[in-house]
This record gives structure tokens, C-alpha cells and sequence, in this order.
């Protein structure tokens, strides 16, 4: 089986996005922090996404903008596998992207246990409530930053209390950033 | 002038109670834990409530349970200064408690100016929201547990954005907490 990791940055507060869907407040350019994503995006992964994360995400990495700012994480983005979960979306223009349209949990079971790299899901705070209830998420990596928000969305809305998650591993950063690995107790 | 700190402890989410003001979640007895937070609980410091957290805590600090599962923690509690900013409680019950009545952000600036130990904020989201709002607050040391709630109360509902805290020191724990430490910018 191929593991389902998150990686998500949430605020102080605990939202991965602000409340109009804006994730600008967690950009972080310093050259430690470069290097981390580099190095945590260089290994290979299947991308998961639902609808709004990956036409946000499709709109930047294949722009020169993205290129120039980010170079390797751009390129890992770009050719990296990537299915998106949207029932009204019909075609995916982002190179290497596939659309599903099954059930969620049905189609994610399956998809663990094809061969192939680790799945990792960004963003996508719908999906990941839903696989979270399902206990189909292994490995969380949440990177706590250095705002407070005051208002916006939770990755776990609406989820039923999942106590006892492991962690299993916490780095700090000198731009305010605690990256948190956990993984789900079997 | 003396320093006005948060400690509390909240979900992956980010949530310090769940939707009907349980805390229970958050409580871990492991040894490790304890002595942190026997020694944290340890300095001498002036303790400020809003009315609901007051209530809870003074009815659980000074009996009996509490000196027997945590009898240097409840020694301090009871011994401590304690402030509780409510509109409607006429009277606290509970040793070394005062009432305050006044304007909160107005009578928080006279306290900081006055001599004694630090000021330490537990649970009361509200008063922690509107302080933090007001920039009043110098430290906040927030433990972050491994416990997803999906739903619950933050202590920063309705602040404006505030970036740029200043993460001071990370400490983790074998039963899964992460205690983030982090100042005021200037």
C-alpha cells in the first residue's frame, strides 16, 4: 500500500486558508525555508487535490513567475503525476493531471493500492476532512506559522474528535515556521 | 512593566475547547507532562480570567481531586493572584480572586503599569481575543496537542490579522504535545 500524506500551512489560529481563500499570508522566501521545501518536494509523490486547490495551484507553477521564484519546487510540481477530485470539472489542462470523478473514499482505497510513489494532498480542505474521518490519511505534515488570522478555513471542519495522533518528528525555522509530523495510530 | 502571557493548550485545529467548552481532550497525566507543567505553574505569577473559565477553574482547583492528581499545580493555582473580568459575577468565592468590572483594554494598560509577578492568561477566548487586538499581549505559549476536534472555540476569533509573532523556543513531549513559544514584534 502506498501511503496518503497532507502537507498544509496553517495559521496560528489553525486555518489553512484565510476567509475569501487566500494563502499569501504563509509565503515564506527566506533561503532556509527554500531549501526545506526543495529538498521535502524533491522526492517523488503523486499529487492529490480537490477542485479549488488545483485551479489555484494550475494557474501558478507552469507560469515563468513560478519558475523564476521557485525553480525547483516548480519543476517537481510540474512533472510530478496529479489527479484532481471534481465532479463539474471536465478536463484538466495542467500537464500530467488526471480527473476522477468516483466516490471520494472509494476511489482513494483504490488508488492506495496501485503501485506507485506516495500520495500527498495540498490544500483541498474538503477532501482532506472527509479522508480524515475516513482514517485513510497516514502521515500529516502541518506547518504551523507565525500569524494569527482571526477567521478563516479549517482542513478538519467538521470532523469527529480523532485523538491520538503520533507525532513522530517537529522542526523549527528562523522565519517563525514549526514544520509538525504525524502519523495516524494504527 | 510587568508582561501579560497566554498558556494554553489547543487541538491541531486549533480549537482550545470543543464546541460545548470541553476541555477535557487536553488532558494528559504522563510524568514528563506533569513536571513541565509543575515547573512552568511554578513561578510566582497573577492569574487573569474572563468569567467562564473562571468558574470552571474554581471549581476544580480547590478540592480535594485536584490536590491529589496535581498537588504542586492546585497548590499554586490557590496560592496565586487572581483577576476575573466579568459584568455579572458579584463575588468570587475562590481565595486571592478580585472582580474587575472596568473597561477590559483600559483596565489590562493600569495592571501592566502597576508593580508585581507577570500576568498569565488561561483558556477565556474572548478576553485573549480583544487583548490580543489591542496588542497587549507580550508572550503566548500555546501547546499544541495531537487531537483533531473539528469543531470548537479559538482564542482569536474575530482578530484582525497579525503576522510577524517572533517563535522564541519550541519544546515537544512523548505524549504528542508541542509547546510554541512566541513574543510581541516591536
Amino acid at each position: 500500500m502506498r501511503k496518503l500524506m497532507v502537507f498544509n500551512q496553517v495559521s496560528l489560529d489553525g486555518y489553512f486558508t484565510d476567509r475569501v481563500g487566500d494563502m499569501s499570508w504563509a509565503r515564506r522566501r527566506d533561503p532556509e525555508w527554500m531549501k526545506f521545501q526543495s529538498e521535502n518536494a524533491g522526492g517523488d509523490a503523486e499529487l492529490v487535490f480537490g477542485r479549488i486547490t488545483y485551479e489555484m495551484m494550475a494557474s501558478f507553477w507552469p507560469t515563468p513567475q513560478a519558475r523564476e521564484a521557485m525553480p525547483q519546487v516548480a519543476d517537481a510540481m510540474n512533472r510530478m503525476r496529479k489527479s484532481v477530485f471534481s465532479r463539474t470539472l471536465e478536463h484538466a489542462t495542467w500537464q500530467n493531471t488526471r480527473v476522477v470523478k468516483g466516490d471520494l473514499v472509494t476511489e482513494v482505497h483504490k488508488m492506495k493500492a496501485e503501485p506507485g510513489p506516495d500520495l500527498l494532498l495540498m490544500g483541498s480542505g474538503q477532501i482532506i476532512a472527509q479522508l480524515t474521518q475516513a482514517r485513510l490519511i497516514d502521515e500529516y505534515q502541518i506547518v504551523v506559522t507565525n500569524t494569527v488570522l482571526g477567521s478563516g478555513r479549517t482542513m478538519f471542519e467538521g470532523v469527529t474528535c480523532l485523538p491520538g495522533l503520533t507525532l513522530t518528528k517537529t522542526q523549527s525555522f528562523d522565519n517563525g515556521n514549526v514544520v509538525l509530523w504525524y502519523s495516524l495510530s494504527t
